[in-house]
């Protein structure tokens, strides 16, 4: 156990913003939110996995619709809390053992810190993507056949849903709906779970990894090659690209953030091309007509000084940037996996092929 | 307290379909659900308001949606009394006193019976509506300021949602989405109710009328004229026109069946027109270009021949129909009723005024 501060916070929301593949919220925002919190609360206690029982309970917390709505309708901040009751209570559990995030990304990291803080529960070093997914069946939990339901969701004015349902496809379909309704933004408890479930289909240590992640970005008087190199080291991540953001197509719909971006290519990537589609996260990246990498391996852009995240609703012309590819988490590249999140999933005409392959094969033939 | 036996029920789904207006569902469809429970479970007994409590607590039980779709769906007869039960377990309530139609309605009459029957609890004689009305929002309950919510929603295949909101059209707005979703027709539990608010905010004793209606509609060896005197005698009505179907216009949007229909004057009304609109239940009935009925006041189709109801499902090119209309229950006819479900409320550019005045007015003109 060890406590998050000021300092953890700031860097976690970094760092979950870079894992976050362009989706899971504005760090900014999400910082803001959990500071708040922390000052009122006082500091948040951190447990790993290893430091939990198997028949703890867990309730995560999360933010879900389109990011770039959230912007607009900052939460008063007691919904969180009061979402992750209303499924306590809907339950019949009197005793929650504490609170984890279902995704990485700048808010969706911050969001159980502040229930955390709140209802002075511990936090575990654990989610249920190990990056941002824009679907809610897109969880490692779910991979092993657990359920998402019962989820509680609520907007900002108060109005409360809760759905059971026969598998977590529709609860997706029902959630995603309500939060339409609720205006394209919402905020829900779901995928409730016990200690023995978050240590066999958890992925482990994220809020760490987040952590050194941010650390590495935010730290001073380094130039971004020296702090490239350390991240894609910690991460066994690539730099895929280097280029200038020519063009966006964008479109909230359904309570996605739908688009595609083109890139033009600068330094090492002069008189090249990167084309990337999202759905809210970053899913295929495209480097002069060729997949360079694609969901779920997570695809994250970066400030080309800074490398400080770039999330999906933030991206602008003429803005220069870093593309960064990581393998994703073994359990998505199970069978179960792809199906679940791989390319064919989202649309796209593509077998998956891992990351590390297609970075081989654009060098060999490069050669 | 009186029993309803299979002749009652064949009585009130023909009477509560005339009271549908075009909506609340196939009367055929729904005698078959309500028939088959009392088979099983034996007959239900029916409680008139004054015999209640004012502490008692009542659920009602109904269909949402489309109710073309349902035709398609036809439930299996278990999620009446489970989406009644999930409801009842919310409110953390062990006693449920009885339940009672939200609506009139081939259907919407009968699901309470069928929860009754399986649950063997009373069914009380009166509604929310006196008649049907597309939105859940549009009850006598709602003017007195009676929440929706807690709702309880189910598909037929096991999906389940609750509701609670900030006021009532948010109740319809999130139902409705999840209806939608559910595949345009889904089963809810909602306004639960004291005795006292069912005698202070209810439509009163609509089960028997809807029987009386239903047993007039029945008679054998009686002529349409006869049987209609007596129709309108009970109901205080008005034949508005006989004629034929030349056209109808119909679309399923949004969980509702809107539409128009145009008629061709036959016999009385010969060289005269009529133009219907609806929104699943009819709203709107225009005579020579002139409006002649608006909501809430009453306008029912039936057969021309055999008085049985016509609902907006089945309507079809060369039938031949009466079009009847009834004035609304006084609760409507108020500042707030109007408000709730007058005609602007559905987009008519007009002012609601009586049947009765629109009727002297038609016949002045005339003279």
């Amino acid at each position: 156990m060890r406590y998050l501060d000021k300092q953890s916070i700031e860097y976690i929301a970094i760092g979950a913003a870079f894992l976050g593949t362009g989706g899971g919220g504005d760090p900014y925002i999400g910082k803001l939110m959990a500071l708040s919190a922390i000052e009122k609360y006082g500091p948040v206690r951190l447990y790993s996995v290893d430091e939990i029982e198997d028949e703890d309970f867990f309730i995560p917390s999360a933010m879900m619709g389109a990011p770039s709505v959230l912007v607009e309708k900052f939460p008063k901040g007691d919904e969180f809390v009061k979402v992750f009751q209303k499924l306590a209570k809907y339950l019949g559990r009197e005793k929650i053992t504490g609170t984890f995030p279902m995704e990485a990304g700048g808010v969706n990291s911050m969001i159980p810190i502040v229930v955390a803080a709140q209802l002075n529960l511990p936090l575990i070093d654990c989610d249920g993507m190990g990056r941002a997914f824009p679907e809610l069946q897109m969880v490692t939990f779910n991979l092993d056949g657990i359920s998402a339901a019962p989820i509680a969701i609520t907007d900002e004015k108060g109005n409360i849903g809760i759905f059971e349902t026969i598998d977590n496809k529709w609860t997706e379909r029902l959630a995603r709906t309500a939060t339409v309704e609720m205006g394209a933004s919402a905020l829900v408890s779901l995928y409730p779970t016990t200690g023995a479930q978050i240590k066999k289909s958890g992925v482990h240590n994220i809020v760490t990894l987040s952590e050194q992640i941010g650390e590495i970005i935010s730290s001073k008087n380094r130039d971004a090659k020296d702090k490239l190199e350390q991240l894609l080291s910690l991460t066994s991540g690539y730099e895929l690209f280097q280029g200038k953001i020519t063009d966006v197509i964008r479109e909230t719909k359904g309570g996605f953030n739908f688009g595609k971006m083109n890139l033009e290519g600068i330094e090492m990537n002069k008189e090249e091309q990167m084309k990337v589609y999202f759905q809210n996260e970053n899913l295929l990246a495209e480097k002069n007509g060729q997949v360079i990498a694609m969901t779920p391996d997570l695809i994250c852009l970066v400030d080309y000084e800074t490398l400080l995240p770039v999330t999906t609703e933030s991206l602008k012309y003429g803005k220069r940037v870093r593309v960064i590819g990581l393998p994703a988490h073994p359990k998505w590249r199970t069978e179960m996996g792809i199906k679940t999140v791989g390319p064919r999933y989202f649309g796209y005409d593509y077998d998956y092929a891992p990351i590390e392959e297609l970075i081989s094969k654009a060098v060999a033939s490069h050669v």
